[in-house]
């Protein structure tokens, strides 16, 4: 059958539906490069504008996964469980969270991504542990499985390549926030991957690509769905990213809050939402018996950590870096802290250097915000309120702009109730 | 201040209005290779499916204007009028019409371009004239215009290169139909041309980009004003594309033809059109006191040809270049001709050879379709309708694919009355 990109981008610019034929042929000539970058960006310009249904994404979702490989941990002989946040500010969870599953007795295989827009990536974070290895082959992360329990590393180029090309792309083309391309991107990787268990964290709230509620079900209810039909027992769970998640956005600065969380400390909400993760994924997994509070308590979850990122070559006791430059933001008023926005410290820690404006663009390691509270908080006037870490100070302004309406503060005395972690769960 | 391509695409994919720098920013940045090709096809997706205002549109053709020189003809002393037409069948109007206004006193500084899809170019048809070379210096330009009073040559690199840029891109991304990137591309083009005045040509109808009398006048309105904020006096026709202009398509076929229409002869189609664009430009360019039917009918007009010509090369003289194989159509059945559509003889005549699939292609200066009736003409079975040319036959089966359902043949005595050729006046 003969087929051009234009033609294919034209049925879905006039909000037409995508034919699986047209599908299964652009995903498979984008991999191959015969349809070229400019093509495909416009293609996901008129799906974010004109959407897609079920079927469309489903073929899409289907056609992503065939133009790679699947793996398969059967060989393992213990269930496994994974996780998938669909991005947020602040969100380290996965760090911590990987290893309590695993000192539970889940294996975690995680395979992450890479910083998207004004949310961070797992990958970049891990990255400025010194030494540590994203890439991985299939026997290295078979290897790094069954002696930690958990690993976290980039997808190779053989799973899902119609995805890794078409996510990087998307981050630079302004074509993140589609729902078709969110779900079949999240939902390609994982089937794929070949976890048995899966738990879906679907962000909602500024710092989320779903802003409201209804977004965020109609997208979880999406993956649920294509998980379910291609054997993966999937749960969605649907958390608020109205701000940050706990006092950090950025790279070096998220892994070392991540492992006062694995100490048995860090910020009560990253604990909170790491311990509700892990029970889904347990569960999710069939695995009883152990609590993962406990394994934060008693060290495991720790030692788990260690182990794994040891494995990927990274050292667990080195120095993390930091930034070149601080620069600190006060508080303008005395009272409540009634607004942080998630939305606003993210482009801000963006702008800082934490994230990347091209998918060739390296990110700063030690660069993003510091936070010294959160909403709720009672402040004083002058009182430190956020801490912005750069080695490109020259930027500074362009990043304090972000934050322009982005913090509020209310009379002392404001009664002001924060959102809850989890807002609703979808089986 | 500081930008990013994303940033950018996200304000039009979110309905929002550009803002100067915005724009200023895109085009600059995309000129030098800053933004790239996958981010600004998503950009002119969003700008096709979104919109952009009049502001925003001035704006974008003021930044491509920019992007390159200007070209300044006011040395002549005389007053300079140009025409452009926005692509149809047939549309040999500019050969006759610049040597015409030219002998009435206007100064026609005329950039042209190649064919490209089923509309023929100009100086693809000026190309089959034997010596005629399109590539002028700018003195050259300037000498052959102050010798013969009109020119008509290639646009040069220097000249609008964000639209170059732009204009095959959005070849190749289905972003062609967007009515404010159609506007930018031929007014940044024009108004860097440094004409005084432009009337344009907007086709409507099969053989035209703009289907429907809506659409086009839109598109008239919206560059009628652009020249008129830069200081162009700029008039629209919309005038008809539903069948083809005079009897001929092809590049030699066409150029025999227009020398017809300056001998004083010629279909009444392409002679009415032709009068009536060269009073538009003679009016908006303030020249008086000359009518262009007497010039066809003295000879000026074909003197002014024949400067034009010769100064670019050209041997008025030599015999132009046939076809090496000729077949015939005839009439089905006997009756009147209600149809003989546009987009179907373009489509035959470029599958003839007479354009080209990509833009490196050679096209073959004899290919083309001769049309021996009109629509309301009547017909015999039997009797010749069109003779197809062609140096490659084995094409013939294809090209005569694409007449299927283009030709209407109606019992005699059926009332047609043909459209009109001028639709519409936009000042």
């Amino acid at each position: 059958m003969s087929m051009d990109a234009p033609s294919v981008i034209r049925t879905k610019r006039d909000r037409g539906e995508l034919t699986d034929a047209q599908i299964d042929w652009v995903i498979d000539a984008y991999t191959r490069g015969e349809v070229a970058d400019e093509q495909m960006s416009a293609l996901a310009m008129a799906i974010l504008l004109n959407g897609m249904n079920l079927r469309e994404i489903s073929r899409w979702t289907d056609a992503m996964i065939r133009s790679g490989v699947r793996m398969d941990f059967s060989a393992l002989g213990v269930p496994t469980s994974d996780k998938h946040s669909t991005g947020g500010v602040g969100d380290k969870i996965t760090l911590p969270l990987a290893p309590l599953v695993a000192a539970c007795g889940a294996a975690v295989p995680q395979l992450s991504g890479r910083g998207l827009g004004h949310t961070g990536g797992t990958l970049d974070k891990l990255e400025s542990i010194p030494g540590w290895r994203a890439l991985l082959s299939n026997d290295e992360m078979m290897t790094v499985l069954r002696d930690a329990g958990a690993v976290i590393c980039a997808a190779g180029d053989g799973l899902a390549p119609a995805d890794k090309k078409l996510y990087a792309l998307r981050d630079v083309t302004g074509t993140v926030e589609a729902i078709p391309l969110i779900a079949s991107s999240i939902m390609s990787k994982k089937i794929a991957e070949g976890t048995g268990a899966l738990v879906l964290d679907v962000k909602v709230g500024s710092g989320a690509f779903m802003k409201n509620l209804a977004d965020a079900q109609e997208l979880a209810r999406t993956m649920v769905g294509l998980g379910t039909n291609a054997g993966v027992n999937t749960v969605a769970l649907l958390t608020d990213m109205s701000t940050p998640l706990g006092l950090t956005a950025g790279n070096a600065l998220e892994v070392r809050e991540s492992v006062e969380v694995l100490a048995g400390g860090g910020p009560a909400d990253v604990v909170e939402l790491t311990i509700a993760l892990a029970r889904e994924m347990l569960a999710a997994a069939g695995v009883q018996g152990k609590d993962p509070a406990d394994a934060l308590r008693d060290g495991s979850a720790m030692d788990h950590w260690r182990r794994m990122i040891t494995a990927q070559g990274g050292d667990v006791d080195a120095p993390l870096p930091v930034a070149r430059e601080q620069h600190v933001i006060t508080a303008s008023a005395s009272g409540v802290l009634t607004q942080l926005d998630a939305y606003a410290v993210g482009v801000c820690a963006w702008r800082l250097g934490a994230g990347r404006a091209r998918k060739e663009d390296p990110v700063q390691a030690g660069a993003g915000v510091e936070m010294h509270a959160k909403p709720g908080d009672t402040v004083t006037a002058g009182q430190p309120l956020l801490t912005l870490h750069t080695d490109t100070p020259e930027r500074y302004d362009y990043a304090i702009e972000a934050l322009t309406g982005g913090i509020g503060i209310s009379p002392a005395g404001t009664a002001f109730t924060p959102n809850p972690i989890v807002l609703d769960r979808i089986a």
